[in-house]
């Protein structure tokens, strides 16, 4: 072992994909080998399952992430205190009272205001955008507004369409509000249904609607869409407890690997450790949490020191505040951080590597580098790298002007799952899973020991 | 109009595929044309939703169709009365008490009986099949079982797996019972979940168990199951209000296009009106309600009057004891009944027709006319003709020695939707639903018409 350091230490400023191939295989080894990443998943969604921020849940699993991470015996671990949003959901109902009585299924929208307790009755407008919303104009005044703005099917292309469709989970209750309506109801966003409710978070912490917003599943905003078109005339009871209650305290869970040669350069890695208050959060973002978990767990069990330091970071509350990772990065905005990589895009298979940068050359440089380090990754069944978004809790280092990976997994099934009660650890495929943490591993490993950072300018340019 | 009467009466006895080109095309494209049947199917499910044995909505559906036939002008529209079990369901629920508080999503087994008030709460054991439940012995006394058994990933060769997977659906209750257990959780009979419930029914009207049976979802059964094989006690409380009211007065409804030679022979199309209690009965069985309704209005706008009569019947009651199947036999012992088609496969894609005759070499001979046909459903999509079940209301009629039909169609989806709150409009695709009212339609008027009936002996052979 000794030996392979030794090594290590004396590579070139230009090393790349040859140097490392030997570490390489012995990552995606170790990580198929092993039973730990598949153990640690199935604590977390099955022993503790959804860990909303502000639930008892979170906080235990702050402490099984803490627990597990000693164990392993890592470097500085430790919970690091984060006041969070604390949303509760409360009992939640919905029903059609005309034409028929119907029940329907609902999932309230995160931060959503609560009914009053005989809930809230009205006739239901439909808009399937917002050109249509607009043109409801004065009707909207003491009525319900469905958002009825599908999902499209997955594109290998061009994605899930998510950004796109998410819009009225963000903003329907603020628009209903402005224009004297009494109620949200949004269709779930996404393209696959069984009855299957979506939460969220609503787009706002400060200044939230008082107009109640829940998501109702495909099915029912397509049923009452199709009652409504017929000049049929639908009201719905919305009953919702939802409330704020005071922030509460949590944490983004950190340990480390530190480096060996430049230990106070800090490469971060990690994923969220919150969930919905439903399912498991097994793709989101267990899989996430325990890539990261797991690939300093590798590192450590090879005894592979990288130059620079490794720092898991487990971050609080991503789903209705994103306050821990904002809290990350003002506690260590003193550090020097030379990159960092987020999966939170489910454990699915293997695609590769999504990277930002603030700086567009430097992106451009980046993009390019891991591409010469791609073939490291084609045992995996992936060796994508391109230029796009990272991870939300990256988001806040952005600022410094490193370069920002985002783990990427194939996403045709993502949104089937995503906030709802079936993102269950049944859902995940071992044999995928495994190689995301391989790939987690082996690129940390990469970023944190490459002699130059891969956003470092060509020699001799400036 | 008269000409292709006259025509058509004039077709010799081996008339064939090329005899019926013209018909076919004229079918076809009045389906395709035609809003009827789209319009029909909206109805039911919008207007009218699910309709259970023993409900107020069955009967209402019993109304709706007799208006909307007589409406279509066709002959002897009439609601034959059958008395049909009447269960109720109640309020249901279940949670997981021990390791952890979490609660279960489930759906009672049809005919289940319920628990007492407080529910009845219990440790669980888990068999994956029968073998696995014998193996438990003693230990069910007093205990609930989850019956784990998983249904297998369609398979186009093989098709859903349906009849292997539900066996516990049928008797779990009783095997838990003979053994001394309290209580039976039988994993959904689906392969696709996104935690949704599957109801069915229990194999048993006499000697009902007193065991309560209840269909969790398949995300449930596997992580009862993965705390079981981890050495953890699962105790579940289970509460369902489900019971068994007096028998109910439902009806069979029926519809004539009575035949212009020989109107005493009768060729039966149809579908079952009821449904299960959740969701809408879209595919299981409105469009085959439908398509044996708009197919008579096809062949009567189109002022095609078949050689024999055309007799569509909506069965009542096949989910839960298959009484109007049995009572339409019955009162309809003396008829000459030359022919049958069922639709309750679903309003899926089109793939051509299944045979089932109780003389095999009838059967053959049935079949290998069917294939001298099958060109003329080419348009349609599929083709195919084989020997297999035709449908559980025609059951009744196998003993008379007629060659009984199921239409069939792409069966990749049915049980993902099957018994579900997801069983709704919106899973039905238009174009391909109207495919399957052509092929209703076409099929019927050749089994009316053709001189000959498609199991006759070849002549000069006995």
């Amino acid at each position: 072992m000794l030996r392979a350091v030794l090594l290590l230490t004396l590579l070139p400023a230009a090393a790349g994909a040859a140097d490392y191939q030997k570490v390489a295989t012995r990552i995606i080894e170790e990580a198929r080998d092993s039973d730990h990443a598949w153990t640690l998943l199935t604590e977390l969604c099955d022993d503790i399952g959804h860990r909303l921020s502000g639930s008892k849940a979170l906080e235990n699993a702050v402490d099984w992430a803490i627990v597990r991470l000693k164990e392993a015996g890592h470097e500085n671990v430790r919970g690091e205190p984060v006041m969070v949003p604390h949303w509760v959901r409360g009992k939640e109902s919905a029903s059609m009272l005309e034409p028929l009585h119907k029940p329907l299924v609902i999932l309230g929208v995160g931060r959503s205001a609560g009914t009053p307790p005989e809930g809230i009755t009205a006739e239901v407008l439909v808009a399937a955008d917002e050109k249509a919303f607009e043109a409801l104009g004065d009707r909207v005044k003491g009525r319900i507004v469905l958002f009825d703005n599908p999902m499209p099917a997955y594109d290998a292309e061009k994605g899930a369409g998510y950004g796109e469709t998410v819009l009225f989970r963000g903003k329907g209750a603020k628009l209903v509000e402005e224009k004297g309506g009494v109620g949200a109801l949004v269709r779930s966003v996404t393209a696959h249904s069984l009855r299957t409710p979506h939460t969220g978070t609503q787009g706002y912490r400060e200044g939230i609607p008082k107009v109640p917003a829940a998501a109702v599943t495909t099915e029912d905003a397509a049923y009452i869409a199709r009652l409504v078109a017929r000049g049929k005339k639908v009201v719905v009871r919305l009953k919702m407890e939802a409330k704020h209650l005071p922030d509460a305290k949590s944490h983004n869970v950190v340990a480390e690997l530190r480096g060996r040669i430049k230990p106070e350069e800090v490469v971060v890695i990690g994923g969220h450790l919150d969930s919905w208050d439903v399912g498991q959060g097994a793709h989101d973002d267990g899989t996430g949490v325990v890539a990261a978990m797991e690939a300093l767990g590798i590192l450590r069990r090879l005894k592979l020191k990288p130059r620079r330091t490794i720092r898991v970071v487990l971050w609080t509350n991503e789903e209705n505040g994103l306050e821990g990772a904002k809290a990350y990065a003002k506690a260590h905005e003193k550090e020097v951080h030379v990159g960092g990589i987020e999966s939170d895009s489910g454990g699915f298979a293997f695609v590769g590597f999504s990277l930002d940068h603030a700086d567009a050359e430097a992106r451009t440089r980046s993009v390019a580098k891991l591409k010469t380090l791609a073939p490291l990754f084609a045992p995996l069944g992936g060796q994508k790298m391109w230029e796009s978004f990272s991870g939300a809790d990256l988001s806040p280092l952005k600022e410094r002007g490193i370069p920002l990976l985002g783990l990427r997994v194939d996403g045709s099934k993502y949104f089937d799952y995503h906030h709802t009660p079936a993102d269950t650890l049944d859902k995940v495929v071992r044999e995928d899973f495994v190689n995301d943490v391989a790939g987690m591993a082996l690129m940390a490993y990469l970023l944190a020991d490459l002699p130059e950072r891969i956003d470092a300018p060509a020699k001799g340019k400036k």
